[in-house]
């Protein structure tokens, strides 16, 4: 399988280098010419992990996203959920016509909040089958240096799954296969705004037993919301030659992809959601902490979308809803939590 | 309701707080007529949380465990299990009877294996529905300073259970009824070994990716070790005037009880098990280790208690066996740890 990567930034960095470190060749796809110059003269992104050596042997280089999707079979696609829109936006309609897709794209696309299977199927036709999800708790930089990381694979293409998994197992980086494509990317976005909720708290001074129960309870929000969307989207889990059964299982929301994303997002320190909220909790607002952070942290728009999905889900999550009322309808974070207390168990 | 209390360490001590804080008054027996007097002048406990002040005239303190039992009608046990069945020693076997029992003590009774309220069985007779606990993710420090912090109150008795945990509610101190008294027990136990596990990984130099998924799978293990424990125990959660269905419902193993005070301990830096486990990982043997602390983390003892527990239960525990083999049967952790990657979800 041919193997094209659309991305340049340092998630999309780390997985090529997995690919090559696995003699996988790759079509690469980056944002400019002085990245394809530099790659090919020093064998590093110029930009991020800069410290990862790659074979250029294995590695064609270019910027036009057209040609690279024509040469591969399988398109990875990895930039930021706010770019991804923009990035496709001149292919023609059959640009991935007998394609599969996989995605890195953690988030829903905010132009139009959709997941990007979504986005897909409506921009391109693009069908579920064809489409799949690169997903866990994977910072970059430890990718980089080589520490054991899991990543899972989704699709409802189980056996097309494992054969994309394949091209990314090595001996520091194991793989997981799950069929839960929709639950994945949710919880993928979820996590984002409990990082930035569990920032809030730390703003808000609560100690570590409380950052604890808020996390646990953040987990037990996450799987509702998840089982809901599951029973949802149940019909389109079941795929030519799989077992319906497999797909109507409840996904174990303790996995990694799930649980272990969420607290690798929660715990760390360095994560920009966690900082995002740490300065709302301390009374900033939106604005002046945008300002002051120069970005606005993925759980910000992801506490919106959430939101909105949520109309049609019917989940009951007091933690994404206050997160969501503090940034956007501005309720006090103080006055905010209070409620959340009552809630926890 | 008379509560009495017998312990002064700092877990008493914060649960003595709490009581006091609530105007509850509170029989105490401690250690030494030195922490009497001391704070009986002073007003402080001078060996644990000496920066929380009492009203003594609310605390009858003594020296003498029977005589502190005599006069109340819940007896509250926060004494570390090492040293719950020789404090325990010399009372008449009739001593418990009549009265309620709520235990604060986290593990196993290392002399016979048994959680405390079989020891309590065996030893006065005392009946099931007349146990309770109290458990969570509580740093006492942060009790002390009057954080907020979630505890759960656990007996088949649950009428009883809500009125033992008034006496605890605070401002600062949200209280939870369940009825899962073996669950939380051992959960309680369970998150000592994982601790000590995660602190062998960080030892071992695996990075964050890596200590989310186990502390996610450890989770998962530990859930499915309480559902087999649940199922083994339903029949005493049977009581009387009781919904027999209540009891027969899987807890919610999200919930702070379980998961919130799994992640309060392992994620804690400063937790000995932590510690302990890190110079395990690191190349030391047990021996050393206890040598350098000058104590044995709780882990250690509660590792050879839970492997002899499952031999009975028969749950699936790769991550808390790994952890028993590497420290009472020399498996090497880097080997130990190679099996459990591999098992990881």
């Amino acid at each position: 399988m041919q193997l094209g990567i659309i991305g340049s930034g340092s998630w999309a960095t780390a997985l090529a280098k997995i690919c090559t470190d696995n003699k996988q060749s790759i079509n690469w796809c980056v944002r400019s010419e002085e990245i394809v110059d530099h790659m090919q003269q020093r064998h590093h992104n110029p930009g991020y992990l800069s410290s990862v050596y790659f074979d250029t042997n294995l590695v064609n280089l270019g910027t036009d996203i057209a040609a690279t999707i024509a040469a591969s079979d399988c398109i990875l696609i990895a930039t930021p959920s706010a770019y991804v829109t923009a990035t496709l936006n001149n292919l023609p309609a059959n640009a991935f016509e007998g394609k599969k897709v996989l995605s890195a794209v953690k988030g829903i696309l905010p132009d139009n909040n959709l997941l990007l299977n979504d986005h897909l199927k409506q921009a391109f036709k693009l069908p579920l089958s064809d489409y799949f999800t690169v997903m866990g708790p994977c910072h970059a930089e430890e990718v980089a240096s080589e520490k054991l990381s899991y990543l899972t694979f989704s699709g409802i293409d189980v056996p097309m799954a494992k054969k994309i998994a394949a091209c990314f197992t090595t001996p520091y980086l194991n793989t997981i296969v799950n069929p839960d494509v929709y639950g994945v990317q949710y919880a993928a976005v979820l996590k984002n705004i409990y990082a930035l909720g569990a920032g809030i708290a730390h703003g808000l001074e609560y100690g570590d037993n409380f950052l604890s129960v808020l996390i646990a309870n953040c987990a037990d929000e996450m799987a509702g919301f998840l089982k809901k969307v599951g029973i949802q989207h149940i019909e389109v889990g079941v795929h030519d030659g799989e077992d319906p059964v497999t797909h109507r299982k409840t996904p174990n929301y303790a996995a990694s992809v799930y649980l272990g994303d969420l607290l690798v997002t929660c715990y760390s320190l360095y994560s920009r959601n966690r900082t995002f909220g740490n300065m709302i909790g301390k009374g900033y607002s939106v604005r002046a902490t945008q300002l002051e952070m120069n970005m606005v942290a993925e759980g910000y728009n992801a506490s919106k979308c959430i939101y909105l999905v949520n109309q049609q889900i019917g989940a009951e999550m007091p933690i994404a809803e206050t997160v969501y009322r503090i940034l956007w309808e501005n309720v006090k974070p103080r006055k905010g939590f209070n409620l959340v207390e009552k809630t926890l168990v």
